[in-house]
């Protein structure tokens, strides 16, 4: 477990989290920071599961072997499931009150989170990339843009979006404030799906610290493939103008939510 | 996912749940049944991942072939991991009520499930589990009776004592309740835990619908390995009169844990 949460990586979703909950309450920081480590460490354990043999099959992560190839696939499993429960329970346990308030903000960050990392979510849509890359008999799917977009929307956006509302609600923000970072945020995870596809043909594997050129080989379907590469950098460019519109609606543009959504497209790792 | 949880099953796990939700307010049942379900779906993920072949490899279990056998390890993988999270988010969104005190009871369940289930508890004994039978290399270890113990408290004896507690909780026992119920069900645990390792060498496959003989063919340390069959089954019902002597103390006799604890070593599936 320690292996592969102290690997670095770009802690996009805790960061989003943490931004999220200091544009709607700049003193609710504290109140944050349990949910945004929950979500890290369930990315990391999706990161862990998804790297096996029996599914991506990648030996390379955040620049260092995957954790399989260190411990053997059983302990790669048990370490994600770990990680898995310890966010939940790390959820329950932090922050520790009984301020009654805060107690029904966490039970319901635990719900959010629970969702979009469970099988109308993230656990969903890889379910539907094996599909989709014909890894699973007799189940095989075919995605045009739309599959594409709904799978993506369940594998990695629906984390997103809960990291983006998780803060919000954490920061006592109301419906129409957590409405507005939710819409934020799915734009933002949209627009980081599509840069990943583009980073996984032109990127560096060296600064990406994974290994490239996968999708191409699965002949997984991605924007690049069905857009081509200048209209998929412009199709990302149009979600982060549209995230930028959300919080500007809600009046959190004072927030470090803007300059996420312009690094998001930036990125080159 | 509904191919393992509707697969029957003795669901001991809810039962005990219900039971000691019973036995502490017997108007507690709807409030325990979320945390019951709870319990059997992550029980229900943990089969699944511990069936696959990077650790148990079994190929039968509750009398039909094991999930990845029909549909490939990568979606059993995926579906316990979807079982897991929906686990936690029943635990958040039922029972749906906004009164703070049941609110506060599902947060403490919660964490005593993660906790239970987590790196500390049921995921830990299974990494010692795949250690102790050398599936680890280079971190092989060799259990002595201590040894055995610790790793069955962790493995299958944490959420065994998470189930009786998380009842007792939700129908709000106090402390001195709660732990009783948690000494009752660990008893409960180890003597569950005797019995199968004794039905490993003794049952009929047929009626336990899973493999026999895994633990002698796989040479794993087990109760009858280590004391023998007679032994064994002593040292299992010196556990089930102390588990009797818990619910006595904490006058919790009119309900059903006691039937429970009788059964569990009186079964022969």
């Amino acid at each position: 477990m320690r292996y592969s949460v102290f690997a670095g990586g770009k802690r996009l979703r805790p960061v989003l989290t943490l931004a999220a909950a200091e544009a709607v309450d700049p003193r609710a920081f504290d109140l944050a920071l349990p949910a945004a480590c929950a979500i890290e460490l369930i990315h990391t354990y999706s990161l862990i599961h998804d790297d096996l043999p029996a599914m991506d099959d990648d030996d390379l992560r955040r620049g260092r072997p995957t954790l399989h190839v260190v411990y053997g696939d059983g302990i790669a499993i048990l370490a994600g499931d770990g990680l898995h429960a310890e966010a939940f329970t790390l959820l329950a346990r932090e922050p520790a009150t009984a301020d009654p308030i805060v107690v029904a903000r966490k039970i319901d960050v635990a719900r959010v989170i629970g969702e979009a990392a469970g099988p109308m979510g993230m656990v969903g849509g890889q379910a539907v990339d094996l599909q989709a890359a014909g890894q699973v008999p007799g189940h095989a799917v075919t995605l045009d843009a739309d599959g594409l977009r709904a799978m993506h929307a369940r594998k990695t956006g629906a984390l997103i979006r809960a990291s983006g509302v998780s803060g919000a609600i954490m920061a006592g923000g109301g419906a129409d404030v957590v409405r507005a970072v939710d819409a934020y945020a799915s734009e933002v995870g949209l627009a980081f799906q599509i840069v990943d596809d583009i980073l996984d043909v032109e990127g560096d594997p060296q600064s990406l610290g994974k290994t490239t050129g996968k999708d191409a080989a699965a002949a997984k379907p991605t924007y690049p493939s069905l857009f081509g590469l200048d209209r998929s950098r412009q199709l990302a460019a149009e979600c982060v103008q549209r995230a930028h519109g959300a919080i500007a609606a809600a009046r959190l543009t004072g927030s470090h939510l803007g300059a996420i959504a312009d690094w998001v497209v930036s990125r080159t790792s």
